[in-house]
Parts: structure tokens; sequence; C-alpha cells
């Protein structure tokens, strides 16, 4: 596949889809092509703010995404939008895939939206993401949200891609305490109260004191206490607040040096990620790993030999 | 070190007692012989009901587990106390340090106990914490507790290797919500208040509303729901039912058929924990390994390469 890097560090949309199609692809010769090509664009990355983005379906997500994205334009930014969706591994993504749903901005020149890419290779669907995301950033994209449903994983995986990680509610405490996942509000760098609009103003007020309660007895960095927000997409009521405290956000990371130390560290955790997913993969495919990790299963299985000594022989295996 | 099999599986606790020692020991000999006294003594192994006890401190952890542990003596039942505490690794663990704690628990000629290892080798203190536990169960004991302070992982530790998990709580909700982790809660077969006694019992009654509510909207296996309990170890109350409640858990799980499978996915899981923490020591121990992780580790962080080309080249350096 021939991909026109000039043109995609000049921010061309074409060479950049193309871009992401090459890392997508599970030809090996591809993965390969794509590897040397984002090594080569590395100079040219991370000058971007990257947003996570999560909320249960009917939150209204795409309606903040667009309205959010279409004041960024306004501001001059560039946008991109992609989205990490691990249910549907077969189709491609259910999030984002019908680019309607954003209609607006996705005829912005300004904008660029990628439905999420199907799983399969090494590092699922996560890895794609970041991969895209450095093409993204390599072709001048400023502000790069990743959206993501709230399914198995994906907002940890999502939340250890980006520099700051949003979490969308709906203006009613009860019935979202039940949706919400465990350890999500330890992962927020702030929350948002969508709909906060019409006769939902009092109830949006009394779910932002509850999740501001809430977020208080949790621990957090030195220079940042999450916030929570009202908002209203719908009528663009708040999106500029929301946009001053990711800035705001940004600035004071910078300040207290730890914005591109977070970078750091998520590309090492993922480097680690992928090397015990690689010996995984080996243990799984090499034909004698293989029947040495299934015979070693089933002597602890059937207690005849202890999961230290079983671990010893499956390390011993690699070797050959 | 010579360890006398016969008299450990007659029960002889100095035997047992050095057997536990053996595998606690750094050194690769005794490591080894560890390992071949284990695989020996599997066949022995297994007959216990295996209960995990978490609390923070001051909720009466000893207080709990001496009145629990004469109960069941009373009740015909040979028991040992065994403990996970990470947070000192260096003195042996604070926890169950001091034998007189439980003074007169530790006296019973049917009890067993055994302070926090010191971690360090494979696996750390939870590894041999399981090694313990089977050499227990050969000595013939058929309940084991397994103490831990919820310090790190410690409690996800405990819980991974126990067939029941029961978490120990103050008689004060507001104060507890506080001093709990999140996720604890979903690893609780039950909770346990403590202290129900005297002027605290209206208190206790309100708590055990409250987290009856807080359990109510997890998600829990078809043939179990965690109960919440009111105890006081002091005064002896409700001891018989905390130990009713266990065996019926036992019952369902074993009719269900998930008692033995459970204990298959704690071991199986167990050994690819040790899987890949044998090929990070071999990573962090082997020359020329080291050296390709360092060097990949810095071209990442300088931006020179991808983790995912990285990790390959890592992967790859274990081959020599």
């Amino acid at each position: 596949m021939s991909i026109d890097t000039a043109a995609l560090l000049q921010g061309n949309r074409r060479a950049l889809a193309k871009a992401i199609t090459l890392t997508e692809s599970k030809l090996d010769s591809h993965r390969q092509q794509a590897q040397e090509l984002l090594e080569s664009l590395l100079p040219h990355t991370g000058n971007s703010i990257r947003i996570g983005i999560t909320g249960i379906p009917g939150v209204g997500k795409s309606t903040f995404i667009e309205a959010f994205g279409l004041y960024l334009i306004k501001q001059g930014k560039k946008v991109a939008v992609l989205a990490v969706d691990p249910s549907s591994p077969i189709t491609g993504g259910s999030i984002l895939g019908d680019k309607t749903r954003m209609e607006v901005l996705s005829q912005q020149n300004n904008a660029f939206i990628r439905p999420s890419p199907s799983g399969g290779t090494l590092g699922g669907v996560a890895q794609k993401t970041r991969e895209s995301m450095l093409l993204c950033e390599a072709a001048g994209y400023d502000v790069i949200l990743v959206e993501t449903v709230g399914v198995g994983q994906s907002e940890y995986e999502v939340a250890s891609m980006v520099d700051f990680f949003l979490v969308l509610m709906l203006p009613n405490a009860g019935d979202e305490l039940q949706g919400i996942k465990k350890g999500i509000l330890e992962l927020a760098d702030a929350i948002v109260v969508n709909k906060a609009d019409g006769a939902a103003r009092l109830m949006a007020e009394q779910t932002r004191q509850h999740y501001s309660n809430a977020l208080s007895i949790l621990q957090h960095s030195a220079f940042w206490q999450p916030r929570v927000l009202l908002c209203s997409a719908l009528e663009n009521h708040n999106i500029d607040t929301i946009w001053a405290m990711i800035e705001e956000y940004r600035h004071k990371a910078q300040d207290a040096g730890v914005f591109a130390h977070k970078r750091n560290r998520q590309n090492q955790e993922w480097m680690w990620r992928l090397v015990h997913e690689l010996i995984d993969r080996r243990l799984k495919h090499d034909p004698h790993a293989r029947s040495v990790c299934d015979a070693m299963q089933n002597k602890v299985i059937a207690a005849q030999t202890t999961p230290y000594i079983a671990a010893h022989r499956i390390v011993e295996s690699l070797k050959g």
C-alpha cells in the first residue's frame, strides 16, 4: 500500500485515512510497513491534547462531541474524533460507525472522524486507536477526541491513552449510580452532567452535587482536583467552560511537570503490555510451547503438580 | 533441611512449621526441595474450607478470629490461621506477628497460627501463603483462615486463593465508606458488621442495611447472593450464624458444581501470573535481555520508536 507521507504531513485527509487503513490491516507485510511509517512520523507527533470521552448510551455523546468539536473548530483548532468500541469486533464498532450522527461536524474541513476499528491483531482495538492518534497528530490535528462506550475494559483502555478523561453523566443520580462501573470515578479528570436543560436543570444540579461529594473522598493528584460541571450540548450551554477547564488542566499539568511524564508512563506501560501479549501469543502458536502449556494446565487441575513448577516448565519451553 | 513428611501428614505441628519455613526460604536449593515436597503432598491437600478475612485496622480482626477459631475447635475442627501482609516485607508482617494477640486460640492443640511471611521470591507473600495453605491441609487442618489488612492488592490476592471471602466492617457507615476501597464490595461473599454490641447495636443495624443496599446493585453468581450479618466477637454473638452461613455457601457451591471449578480457575490464573513474573525476572536478570529492555524503554521515551516495535525487539531478546 503506498502512503503519501508528505501529503499526510500537510494535513491531507485522504492520505491520513489511507495511513490509518494501513495500520488497521491484518496482513503482516502491512503491519511492518505501518510500523515503519509510524516510526518515521514520530518526530511530528505529540502536539495535541488527547481527550477521552465516555458515558452510557443515551447520555448524548454524539451531540456533545458535535457541539464540542464545532466550538473548537471556531477557535481555529483542527479536531479528530476516534473511537474505541470493543463491543462489536466484527462489524467494526457500533459507535461513530454512522457519520450522519455528527452530520455538521463531519462536513467541516478541519474535522476528521474515524469509526472504531475492528480488533483482531496484537493490542486489539486500543493499539489501533493509539496509532491512529499518532497519525492524526502528524497530520496537524490539535485536539484528539477518543470516544468510548462503557463496555468491558474500554474506559481503562481509553484513560490510559489520553491526557484528560471526561465522563458524561445524565441528570439523574439514582439511575446513574447503577449504570456506572465502580472505578470509573477514579479515572475521571472531570464529570460533565449533560442534558442539564429545561425541566432537568434542578435534577442536574442535584446530580452535580452528588458526584462532587463522591469525588471529594477519592484521592487525587496534587495539582488537579476533578470537577463536576453542568452542560447542555443541545443548547450549546457551557461548552466553552469545559474547554477552558481542559486548557487549565493542561497548563497546570505542564507547570507541575507531569504532562509529558504521564505520556511517557502511558507509553512504557503500553510497551510492557504488548511484551506480555506477544509472549502469550508465542505460547499459544508455537506447537512445542503450546503442548507444554496444555500438559501443565492439565497437571495443575489434576493436582499432579504445583502452579509454581508448571510455570517454570512453561517458561523453559519458550527457549526452544 | 530435613522434613519429616510422615509426621506432617499425621498433623505434627513442628513438622508443619518446619515445612512452611522451607517454603519461605530464599535459597534456590530450598525452593527446589519445597516444590518437590509440595508436589508429593498434593494428593493430601484440598480437604479444607479456605476462608479469607479482611477489614481495616480497629475492626477487631484478631478478636473475631479468636472467637471464630475457638468456636470451630469446639465443633471438632482443626483450624489454621495464616496471614498476608504485604505492608512490612522486611520484618515479616505486622499482623499475626504477635501470637499473644490470639492468646487463647494459640494455646489450643487443634489450632495452628502462622504470621505473614516476608516477601522477596517469586510470587511474593501470596505465593508463600498459598503453599502454607497446602501444607496445613496435608497436616489435616479443616478450616484455613487467611487474614489480611487492606493494603495495596492484598485483598485481591487473598480473594483469589480462598473459597469464601469475608469482609469485616465497623458499625459506622459514614466512616467506613471512606476507609473501604472501591472494588472490595465486589469481592465479598459476606460482610460482617463486628462490634454490634452495647450502644452500637442500632448503628450496626443501620450499617447492615446500608451495605445490604450497596450489595444488591452489584451482580452476583446464580447460586449465592452475598449477605450482611451483625456480630459481636467480644460477646461471642452470632459466631455460630456466620459458620452456618459459610457451610451453607459450601453446600450450595458444591451442588451448583462450582466449588472445585473455582479452585481450578484460581490455580490456573495463578500459574499464568507466575509465568509472566518469571519472564519479567528473566528480562531483568539476563544481561542481554536487560540491555535490550533499557535501550527500548529509552527509545520509546525519546519518541524514536513505537511501543509496538520496542515490544517486538524485547521479546526477540528472550530467544538468545
